[in-house]
């Protein structure tokens, strides 16, 4: 078999990659090592830059998200029993979309269904050869049969744990991370959300977000400790917690109710350098994880699908290199801001273990800087709408 | 003898505060425990906020300062060999001074001389009395005699090292700092300044700052260690060490030549709270210190004097309590803030011994966003100008 493109990960930026080349005619197949369900049942965030809205729109994958999606014309930031808006609009002209990821993602699956597009699922023992000649190929393996396609490129969208990074020698690969010491416990409950728009709390017993998915589909976290276990903490105990957080007037208007999910996830930055190695590409969390904080994880894979896909409708449109040579350093630039914002952003709100009274004197004059000084509020309001591609 | 305001410290914030005073028909005598002579040796920085120049227009010691002070309309960020120009009059409408701390000090011990207000010089065992009661008292030695002043109000001008932080009960103190694991070490040499703007260079090698006092008269700083002497330091040493750390473009201008200066400072990010008790009131280096970078230091004291001059004026002037209640909040939200800006700057551009890979990449990308993104540029400008009173 022999295809243009093998997209390696049926996650969100591989999917959405699939659809913006099959419109442009280049032909792509998609591994994916679980099932389609599988990748749908993960849970994670759901604010879209108008950047990733508008490669959904590109991709002919917006509909749903237009008509069920919710416009977020700012984000509230509570410290303490203090609150203050930063209006996304006023401030950048741009509003930001809460739709969630699952969503986003089957929409994506049901396109390529429609069109035809191929997905081979639970494929094991993917392997990238020669990625670095001019003649790549995968083998991989499907119900114990082995199979090789060959390609023109490789796209590597499949996550931090995928093989396309490893695939990269140790000796060219350089990698930065930063572990946090802390993590975040989070619930979805069929309750109403606390308040029309997301609620990022400081407290002094640490961070807290209200956030959600639809008017009955709330999504709230809190942080925690890395030795926290989601069975440690009842419903009741979650929700005394998450009170505690926010501030007094919202915690009243609080809706509590069983949880339907509840899970713990580390905090973690990262990112490798290259993102290109020859004819393999990586994209999205095989290259660079943020945390959740700013809800940048999605909206980074997308960027780095964006200059990919404009890279490959270069090659194959222009017969020009350009685009395909200039991407690892065009997806990073872009990228180690987005690090920078997620990190700051999660500086400035969690509690640390090893914080001076000094260094939280400085978390506070840091918010009440961001509260006061309209030049700061714009420049956080372009980070968390996204900056331009 | 009696006055209405005794001022301990014939620093620059208390020569102003008593400048203010006097014009406002407000006595007031200042005490020093060293000489004119040895007030004026001091070597410190001269960048000066409009609101530092309009207090100084305010107190009529403003004629030399804006005859011979250099407007500075913005400034050099280096990184590396790359450099970048912030514009502060573009974004905020306002320049800055450069006038040396020790020509502004001479300016108002002039005008004192000039007016007959009293200074004391070489006061010994300065004790404050009674601060938290109605009468108030001030007793020092001077050539072995003792003296008492009896007050309304103390202003506590006298520095990091002085007696009126201490003069607070520790009970009532809460004291906040961060010590810079490195010193600046600096030299003043009489040659023209390298720029016509003062340089702020980050470097893989470290911090380095080029400033000036006149047009033949440079001052620069190199990030060392806290261990090192300035003995250890040859002028050649240096100036080839400063050269590695800028650009490679302005090292070729740099005009070297014999330091007539040289010393090592500690950086320190410090802050007593609250800055008033009873009728004792703190100003400057006395109540917070900030590490050099971004030229903070005069300017947080001229913006307590400011406050405190305006509750000194509303208590004479209108037999009102309430901008003398308000001093330590007021002065305190301010200079939170400055400090918030140092520390940023501060960890912007020095290299630090524990710094993981992934925390430098986060400095280049803070860099990288305030060379690209003009809101951040107009936060920053906006802080280096001076934030409103």
């Amino acid at each position: 078999m022999r295809v243009q493109v093998v997209i390696i990960g049926g996650g969100p930026s591989g999917l959405l990659l699939g659809q913006l080349l099959h419109r442009r005619g280049i032909d792509a197949v998609v591994l994916e090592r679980k099932t389609r369900d599988y990748v749908l049942g993960r849970i994670r965030a759901g604010v879209l830059e108008t950047g990733l809205v508008q490669l959904m729109e590109e991709a002919g994958c917006a509909r749903r998200l237009h008509a069920e999606g919710y416009i977020h014309d700012g984000t509230c930031i509570a410290n303490g029993d203090d609150s203050f808006h930063i209006d996304f609009r006023a401030l950048t002209g741009t509003p930001v979309v809460v739709y969630g990821q699952t969503e986003l993602t089957r929409d994506l699956y049901d396109a390529r269904a429609d069109c035809g597009a191929p997905t081979e699922f639970q494929v094991d023992h993917v392997t990238i050869h020669d990625a670095d000649s001019d003649a790549p190929y995968v083998t991989y393996s499907v119900d114990g049969e082995s199979r090789r396609i060959d390609c023109d490129f490789i796209a590597g969208c499949d996550g931090f744990h995928g093989v396309s990074r490893k695939t990269i020698p140790q000796d060219i690969r350089r990698e930065y991370e930063k572990i946090y010491p802390f993590g975040w416990l989070g619930i979805l409950s069929e309750t109403p959300p606390v308040h029309d728009e997301l609620i990022y709390a400081s407290s002094d017993r640490g961070f807290a977000l209200c956030s959600m998915r639809n008017e009955n589909l709330s999504r709230y976290y809190i942080q925690c400790s890395l030795s926290d276990h989601p069975e440690d903490w009842t419903d009741a105990a979650f929700w005394a917690e998450l009170k505690r957080r926010i501030p007094a007037d919202m915690a009243e208007r609080l809706v509590t109710g069983p949880s339907i999910e509840k899970s713990i996830a580390p905090l973690r930055s990262f990112v490798t350098e290259p993102m290109r190695w020859g004819r393999l590409f990586l994209c999205g969390d095989a290259a660079h994880i943020v945390p959740p904080t700013g809800a940048k994880g999605l909206n980074t894979a997308a960027s780095d699908v964006h200059y990919l896909y404009q890279g490959l409708c270069d090659y194959y449109g222009n017969a020009s290199h350009a685009g395909l040579d200039a991407y690892s350093q065009r997806a990073l630039a872009r990228i180690w801001k987005a690090e920078r914002f997620s990190w700051w952003f999660s500086s400035l709100l969690h509690r640390y273990p090893d914080q001076s009274e000094f260094d939280l004197k400085m978390q506070q004059a840091d918010i009440a800087f961001l509260r006061d000084n309209d030049a700061q509020q714009k420049a956080f309001a372009e980070n968390y709408v996204g900056l331009p591609y």
